[in-house]
């Protein structure tokens, strides 16, 4: 078996770099001289990376493209926003270098997120936890009519991938009616997908509107006044996607005028969105700073998520959640 | 078909009551002179009460036991404390009275509530909603590190009836390990049913308490300071069922000490908790004002419950969500 060299940019203690270099062994793992700060963090330039057969972090394309023998790369996030342009992908593929991210290591932890969010909403919680009335009176009587169940309402997914695929678990006990848009319908989804010319007929019928869309050219901005106004109206809008497929500004007048009834975000352009940032006051948009992968042992989930990666890279085998 | 007198005492419109009166013709329905604020209160004396064969609302027991005609007693709640009384079990099935709950009207929006607490807490919400901190800060880091899945871990439900029935059905794609406490295992469980003796091992193990025991002689302060103690270090306390089983200063030790990790209550005793009472300031006490069972037409739900009883009741076939 061919021995490679991992440039390996993920925020590990001593104690997980050894075990790494233990169960990776024969091959050789090279860290950075200055290790990223998180999952989400590009990397810099590094002097090791030009030695690099496989590279596991969050590269830049230059440093990629001009790794001479780079054969593999496996980004640390879900989302592989610098790697989702037709140039990138041109050039990757002519140097048949392969992208694989880590929507795998995510799944539950996005899809649990964004469940949280939608039972949140549905029971009030916001203000239910803050409400503090006695069962006669007026403020009691209306949070408690305000309260509702999910259980046969409907959704429209924007985006399915990994993240989606298990929300539609998550959801299956709740008999939600659930549509999906995906770019291309392998025909092996759990639910009805739509087209961009169905979207508009989805959207006008959803009670909620979950956002998982990648950043890249097509989807940039993709939330704006026109498709918000195709929204049912009151409907609720989740982003657990990326913070720029949405125009903040049609989203904030979506809210103020009731056509959108709620709006959580866990993502927004940039991060974090200023704090005086005016959907930071806005009585029903509900902000959390791009926490939604997180979960207990992430660094592991992502290590395991690798190595079973690695070996099947060592006997040829196709790669889980290739992307280019 | 025999004609009876039904006395309902459910707040209703103009509208509603009309639509009542026709949906159970030829029964006769009589209103209370003064109705009661809302399904958790208790009702008043009121002359009509005396000519009824069946009532639906929340009578009080006295007036129960002296009327003459009475058959039935459709309580409109979940609970039904104050019938839960050998005294009252005893000389109401010497009268032949049938006492039935609503508990089937709840069970959704109860279960869904409760879970929505279990995803608010793993997913961090109430500090998520708040932190602004960049994805390189260690505010950031610290919250991410904090997320949790639910996925696989373990739960005890204390009270097994129609609300942890949905409940199991909810967590099914969890895959989470569960077991639950009831009075008297009947077999048709979905989950393990634990006993009395059983239960502190249980306890031993798991990360999620969620207490639904209605409130009578065995559950008051069922949850005290050597109950707590049983728990798993950090877990969380989820209190749908009634305030008083819970020994609320035991609670406040118990959360200040670490034993538990955080407590979720939409039931306190009293109701509401006051403004300045130390569990609201208690930083991992979240609290909502009995809302657990409120959903979209909710006064239908209720309606529909009865009228499918008086069904049965009419056919002399046995009845929905019978307690006694």
């Amino acid at each position: 078996m061919a021995s490679y060299r991992i440039f390996c940019d993920i925020l590990l203690t001593g104690d997980e770099l050894l075990s790494l270099r233990k169960r990776v062994a024969p091959h050789e793992v090279m860290v950075p001289q200055r290790p990223a700060g998180t999952v989400l963090s590009e990397g810099g330039h590094d002097p090791a990376f030009s030695k690099a057969d496989i590279v596991v972090g969050q590269p830049n394309t230059e440093s990629v493209l001009t790794a001479p023998h780079l054969q593999w790369v496996q980004v640390t996030s879900a989302s592989f926003t610098r790697y989702d342009t037709p140039e990138f992908r041109t050039a990757a593929a002519s140097r048949k270098i392969a992208v694989t991210n880590s929507s795998g290591v995510y799944a539950e932890a996005c899809a649990e997120h964004v469940f949280a969010f939608m039972l949140a909403q549905s029971r009030c919680l916001p203000t239910a936890l803050r409400v503090m009335a006695a069962s006669h009176e007026s403020d009691w009587n209306h949070l408690r009519q305000a309260c509702r169940t999910l259980k046969n309402q409907r959704v429209v997914i924007l985006g399915y991938g990994s993240i989606a695929t298990r929300l539609v678990e998550l959801m299956e006990p709740f008999q939600m009616s659930i549509v999906a848009l995906r770019r291309k319908a392998r025909g092996d989804e759990a639910v009805a997908i739509v087209n961009l010319e169905e979207l508009p007929a989805a959207l006008a019928e959803a009670d909620h509107v979950i956002n998982i869309l990648p950043d890249n050219a097509e989807s940039r901005r993709f939330i704006e006044s026109k498709r918000l106004a195709q929204f049912k109206w009151g409907a609720v809008f989740y982003n657990i996607g990326r913070g720029a497929t949405v125009d903040q500004d049609a989203l904030l007048t979506a809210l103020r005028s009731g056509q959108l009834g709620a709006a959580w975000l866990d993502v927004t352009d940039p991060e974090p969105l200023a704090a005086d940032h005016p959907l930071r006051a806005e009585p029903n948009c509900f902000i959390t700073p791009h926490v939604a992968g997180g979960h207990q042992n992430e660094t592991e989930s992502l290590l395991k998520h690798f190595l079973a990666n690695l070996r099947r890279f060592e006997n040829g085998e196709s790669l889980h959640n290739r992307v280019i």
